[in-house]
């Protein structure tokens, strides 16, 4: 059963208030929920008898059967899934320094788009990047729309929010910090590392002036062919992907 | 001034239905609509006083001026701004063996998300793929929501609506049709060409059986470290990214 306060509960979740209050975050559907238990904690799962059936010794604390239509009145999506689950907000201490010695690393520098972030962990995940480091302006990973863009990805990516410009500054000269710009070098030719920190911007301004300073690779994608009329720039989530291709390129 | 029948046209194109029995679709945005201007035919403009200072000798049959308000009445946008063009849907007669024969072009295959859409042919303006060959199933580029997320892409790439399993079936052996599947080679090892067809599938089903007998270059983008577990899938948009740039890096 569905109390009216579970219902309260999970609609409150969709608001970032809520979720920091609670340390809760909301999955739904059947393979985002199946890929996140065990990886993170959960204290309850609501599922039709459908969904009970396929799945047995569920990691979590309550679980609770629903019907269809208790589960649509709590669902967050126009076309609910038969489940529901509530997961804790992981704690992270990682600092940058530690992730970007051995290992490339991603860091969001006011990415603002759920879906952009969503995509970007995705790539992330592909590209055997386990950590990604946010400004506190980037968009809410918990947020339940880019929770469910992640399709599942943050069950093996950790993101940190932090001050990323503090952060990225104090980072010790031997580990580069990378960042896309009109003036770089082209990304093709230039020398890139399997370790770092790789600096994507917000999607209208691009890196804030104050991380800028803490780049100390400047690179670029260019387009083709060289100096034609084109787009201004890129997707924030498309250039990531390019750039991730390319690094890891290197080491295949 | 707006008349009831101007804005009635304009809301009709929403629907295909009307875009395809007007022959016209809509642009809203001193940016986008500026990008268009003269490279498709306009029979209307509607703007603000303010867009009309900043725009002198517009290449339109009909302008006129309106109010804020009016604006308001006709956008199919959540914050109108400033100017709602229409513009007439180019005809096309283009070939996939004469545009594949000197370039690169993509081949869409059911892609049905139109802001996948939207993003795609921002990436084919980027690296210089002027024609697209769709089949009748992906997403109608002239969807108001997709023209927006081309950002003016348009006006650079030219999209062709075709029977596209026929037309590339029907294709010479010199041209060589591309395709990603889990089973091909690895992209960044296998020789790639600066002519051709690449084949991106749909969202949910990748590409069709149909189209799939007449790929003869399977490739694949590797996930890293090899092996590793990850997500199923990039999206189609991120697979595009990742390919074209890869394509293009051989000819830098």
């Amino acid at each position: 059963m569905l109390s009216r306060n579970d219902i309260k509960l999970i609609k409150s979740l969709e608001h970032k208030k809520f979720r920091q209050e609670n340390n809760l975050f909301v999955a739904e559907g059947p393979k985002l929920v199946g890929e996140l238990l065990g990886k993170f904690s959960c204290p309850m799962v609501f599922a039709t008898n459908q969904w009970m059936e396929d799945n047995k010794a569920i990691p979590a604390r309550r679980i609770e059967t629903v019907t269809p239509d208790e589960l649509k009145r709590a669902s967050l999506l126009k076309t609910p899934q038969d489940v529901i689950a509530l997961f804790e907000i992981p704690r992270t201490e990682t600092s940058i320094e530690s992730a970007a010695r051995d290992n490339l690393v991603l860091a969001l520098d006011d990415v603002q788009d759920p879906g952009n972030l969503g995509t970007i962990i995705r790539i992330a995940d592909w590209f055997g990047i386990k950590d990604i480091f946010c400004s506190r302006g980037t968009a809410d990973v918990y947020n339940p729309k880019a929770v469910q863009a992640t399709m599942g990805a943050i069950a093996r990516v950790r993101l940190h929010y932090t001050d990323l410009a503090k952060e990225i500054s104090g980072l010790p000269t031997g580990i580069p910090v990378y960042g896309t710009f009109l003036d770089g070098e082209t990304i093709y030719d230039t020398e890139l590392t399997q370790n770092g920190v790789i600096v994507m911007g917000n999607e209208g301004n691009g890196i804030s002036a104050e991380t800028e300073k803490a780049v100390t690779r400047r690179i670029f994608i260019p387009n083709w062919p060289a100096g034609a009329e084109t787009s201004e720039s890129l997707n924030v989530a498309i250039a990531t992907a390019i750039t991730c291709s390319e690094f890891r390129r290197r080491s295949f």
